[in-house]
C-alpha cells in the first residue's frame, strides 16, 4: 500500500470505476510515477489512476474533485522540470494517461490524425509516415512522450522552425477539467471564430487547469526529397547569416536548422565513438541545414547548393558536407543528437533551455560565454540548439578533473548568470521545457505584474479549489 | 453633447488626460463611432476616447472601470457583426484605437514588425512590402481594419490556408486589461513555454478581455513568383481534389485557393462590367489557385502546369487559364473580389460564413443548396469562398424579382438552414467574422456545456464587472 492511503469511500468508487488495472496503490507499482526522469524529484502519491477512456478519466476526475484530492495528470513522464511529478505530501493521485492508447482516425482530405492522450509521439509519428503523412513534431523523448504530454507542455524540438509547436499543430483537443467535466474542443477546422481560444490556452498549461485526453493533430504529406547539410562557419553570426540566406529563397524548405559550438562538437566527437567530425578540420560552429518537400525533383538540391555555393564564397561557410545518401544523413543527424549524451559523459553539467530574438542570438552566446567563463575558469561552455527558433540550450559543462560535487553547487548561480543575459535581450528562461515545478520560482520576476495576475485568475477560475496539478507554474502559498 | 453625458468628475479627468482631441462628446462627432459598418446597429455612447498611446488607453481604463462606465474598444470599424458597436443605453463609451498609428519596428534578423494598433492592416502591408517583406494576411476590409481589430477578431481571409489567421502571425502582443493594467506580451520568440497562452486568449477575444494596444507581428520574405490560375471544374469535390494534387506536390507554395460556385460567377460576370469570365464557356464551379514563392525561378510554373495539365487529363479541371501578367493576375483576383458587390447589384442576400471540415464540404453545399432551394423557389444560391481552410461564405441571393423585403424576413430561417447542415458536419457558424452582439444567441446552442462555461468563467475572472465591450460573444443578463 502507498504511504497514505485514499479515504476508503473514494478507493471504493474508484476500484469500481477503473477496476484493478486501473487503480495502482502498491509502492512498488506506484514508485515508477512518483520520480521524475532527471531524477530530481522524488515526490509520494496515494494511488495511480489509469483510466483506459476519456468517460473513465471524467469520472475519475468528479470523484477525486468531490474528495478534494489533489490531482497529478502525467504522461510518458518524460518532464525535465518535474512538471508530472507529485510532491511529498502523498496525499495527491497521479492520473497517467498511458493506458488511452487508440489512434482514432486518420484523415487523408483534412489531414488530420485523431489520438488518444496516451499514444507515444512516435507512435503517432510512425502510423502517419505509413500513411505517406508527417506528424511534423519530434523531440529527443518521443519514444516515451505521449500526446497528451507533448501537448500539456506545448513541446518543440527540430522541426518548429517549419511547422510551429505543437500548440500549431492542435487543430481539435478534449481535455476533462478539474470538476470532472469535458470540455469537448474536437473540431476539425481551420477557421472558427466562436468566442475564447480554449484549445490554445490548454496546450502549455501543464496539466494545471485540465487533462488532456484526446486531440485531433494537423499532418503534412510526407516529403519525397530531402537535403542535409552539416557547415562549418566562423560563429554564430555566420550561422544566422547562412539561415537567412535559406529563409530568403524559401522558408517553407528549411525542415531544421541547428547550431553546434565547436566546444559541443568537440565532445561529441571525442566521446562517442560512432561521430567522428564529417570535415577536414574543427571549426568553431557549426550549423546543420535540412530542407525538405513532398515534390520529388532536383529543385530542393539546386536550392541547397546555390545558397551553399554563395556562401562559401562569401566566406560565410568555410567547409561543408552534403549528405549523399539516407545513410549519411543519419550520420549527421546522430551527431546533433548524441549532443546530451556526450555532455553527460564529460561530466556534470547545467542546463539552460533558453530563447532570444534571433537578431540577439550572438551577442548573447558571446556575452554569456564570458560571463561563464569568469563565473567558474576551465568552465566549458556547450551552447547548441534550434538557432532558426532563437532557442538555444546553454549548456555549461564542469572544468576537465574538477568535481562534480563542486560544481554542481554552483548551478543556481551559473543559472542566474545566463539568464540575466537572456533577460537583458528579452528572452525566455524556458523554450521548450516549461516551468513545471523545477522553475515556478523564476515566475514572479520574468512574468510578474499584471502577467502573472491573470494567469492566476484564469487558475483560480477554473481551478478554485487548487487540486489539478497543484504546485507546478505557480509558487505555491 | 451627447444623450447621456459623462459624470462630471470622470469627463474633466478624461479631458485633462486625453485632450480635446481625444475626447469627443458631440453627437456629430460620436454618430459615426456607434453604428457599425453594415448598418445593422445604431448605438449611442457617452463619449469617445482616442488615446494617442498605451499609457494613456490604459489611464483611461482605469477612469472608466473606477465609475464603473462600459467600454467599447473599436478599430476601424469594420466588424461584420456589430463587435466594435455600443448598445442603446448610452452609457458606454467607445475607446478608439485611430490615433495609435505607429510602426514601431521593422526587424529584418527576426521578420518581424511592431506596430501600433490604429495602423491599418494596409499601411502595415505597404510598410512591410517596402522592405522586400510581406505581412501574409489579407481581408477586403484592409484598407480601414486596423491591427488591433484584425488581431481582436483573429482575422483571416486569403492567405490563410498558408500562413494560418492572426493568431498565428501574432508573436507578440500588448494589451490594457480591463482594470486598466498594461498586459505586456511583447516578446519577439518563437518558443516561450512560461506559463499561459494569454497571447493567443487575447487574439480573437473581440475587445471582451481587453483593448489590444501594439503587437508583433510575424513576416514572411517578400515572394518574388508568383503563378494564378482561373480553373472551370464540374463540382466542389473536383474543386477539392485539386486543391489536394496540389498540396500532395507543395503545401506550402498554395498562397490562395479558392472556390466560386457557377451561380456566384454568373452573378459577377453579368453584373460587373469589368469582370467577363476568361474561359470560353461557363462550368458548374471554379477554382482559383494561386501559388508563390520568395524563390525567383521556373519551379513554380513548372508545379502549376504539372499539376494543371495532369488535372485536365484526368477530367479534374475541364479548363483553364493561367495568369500571363500581373495585369491578368488581377483581373483574375478581381473576379473574386467583386463577388460581394455583384452579389449586392443582384438583390437582397443572406451571408452564411461557415466552415466545416474539408471532408466534408461537397456534401455540404450539395445539401445546404437544396434545403435553401426547397425553402425558398427561385433562390439563388451563390456560395464562394476560402475552400482550402472548408471557409464557405454560403450566400443566399433573392429570387430575381421577388421583393427584398419579403426574402429578408425570412432570414432566420434561411441562416438555421444552413447552419444546421453546417452543424451536422461538425463545422462552425462563424469561421471568420466571430461572434459580436449577431451571434450571441448562438452560442449556447452551438458552444454550450462546459466550452461556454469556460469562457465565461474566464470573463468573469478578469473583467468581474463586465464592462469590456459587455454584450458581445456572451448573452446578457
Amino acid at each position: 500500500m502507498s504511504d497514505t492511503p485514499l479515504p476508503a469511500p473514494l478507493h471504493d468508487a474508484l476500484l469500481s470505476l477503473l477496476g484493478p488495472a486501473g487503480l495502482l496503490t502498491d509502492a512498488g507499482d506506484t514508485d515508477a510515477f512518483c520520480t521524475d526522469w532527471r531524477l530530481l524529484y522524488h515526490g509520494r502519491c496515494a494511488a495511480v489512476l489509469r483510466p483506459a477512456n476519456t468517460e473513465e478519466c471524467a469520472k475519475a476526475v468528479a470523484l477525486c474533485a468531490e474528495h478534494g484530492v489533489p490531482m497529478v495528470p502525467q504522461g510518458g513522464n518524460t518532464s525535465m522540470v518535474g512538471g508530472a511529478t507529485p510532491d511529498n505530501s502523498g496525499k495527491a493521485v497521479v492520473i497517467s494517461t498511458t493506458r488511452m492508447t487508440r489512434i482514432l482516425n486518420i484523415d487523408h482530405a483534412d489531414l488530420t490524425m485523431t489520438v488518444e492522450a496516451g499514444v507515444t509521439l512516435k507512435a503517432a509519428q510512425d502510423a502517419a509516415w505509413a500513411e505517406d503523412l508527417m506528424l511534423p513534431l519530434s523531440i529527443s523523448s518521443e519514444g516515451s512522450a505521449d500526446i497528451g504530454g507533448v501537448l500539456a507542455t506545448n513541446a518543440g524540438g527540430n522541426n518548429t522552425v517549419r511547422y510551429g509547436n505543437a500548440r500549431e499543430l492542435a487543430l481539435g483537443l478534449e481535455a476533462v477539467l478539474p470538476d470532472g467535466s469535458v470540455l469537448d474542443l474536437m473540431r476539425k477546422l481551420r477557421k472558427d471564430n466562436t468566442g475564447y481560444a480554449l484549445r490554445q490556452l490548454l496546450v502549455g498549461s501543464e496539466g494545471t487547469l485540465g487533462i488532456i485526453t484526446t486531440a485531433v493533430i494537423q499532418l503534412q504529406p510526407r516529403p519525397r526529397s530531402r537535403e542535409t547539410a552539416l557547415c562549418a562557419v566562423a560563429d554564430a553570426k555566420s550561422a544566422l547569416d547562412l539561415f537567412a540566406a535559406f529563409r530568403k529563397q524559401d522558408p517553407a524548405a528549411i525542415q531544421a536548422f541547428e547550431y553546434m559550438s565547436g566546444t559541443s562538437m568537440a565532445l561529441v566527437n571525442s566521446l562517442i565513438e560512432s561521430c567522428p567530425l564529417p570535415l577536414s578540420e574543427p571549426a568553431p560552429a557549426y550549423a546543420l541545414v535540412e530542407l525538405g518537400s513532398p515534390r520529388n525533383d532536383d529543385s530542393l538540391r539546386t536550392l541547397m547548393e546555390e545558397v551553399l555555393g554563395q556562401a562559401l564564397e562569401d566566406g560565410l561557410v568555410t567547409d561543408a558536407v552534403l549528405a549523399e545518401s539516407e545513410t549519411q544523413r543519419q550520420n549527421i543527424w546522430m551527431i546533433r543528437e548524441e549532443h546530451a549524451e556526450a555532455q553527460k559523459r564529460a561530466g556534470a553539467s547545467v542546463k539552460n533551455d533558453v530563447s532570444v530574438p534571433l537578431a540577439a542570438i550572438p551577442d548573447f552566446i558571446a556575452e554569456a560565454t564570458k560571463s561563464c567563463e569568469a563565473l567558474i575558469p576551465g568552465i566549458r561552455v556547450a551552447p547548441f540548439g534550434h538557432i532558426g527558433d532563437g532557442n538555444i540550450h546553454f549548456n555549461l559543462v564542469q572544468p576537465e578533473g574538477a568535481d562534480a560535487k563542486a560544481f554542481l553547487a554552483q548551478d543556481h548561480a551559473m543559472m542566474d548568470t545566463v539568464t540575466d543575459i537572456v533577460r537583458k535581450f528579452g528572452g525566455s528562461f524556458s523554450a521548450e521545457h516549461g516551468v513545471g515545478q523545477l522553475k515556478t520560482y523564476m515566475m514572479p520576476s520574468w512574468r510578474g505584474g499584471a502577467e502573472l495576475e491573470t494567469m492566476r485568475k484564469i487558475k483560480a477560475a477554473l481551478d478554485p479549489h487548487n487540486l489539478m496539478n497543484p504546485g507546478k507554474i505557480f509558487l505555491q502559498g
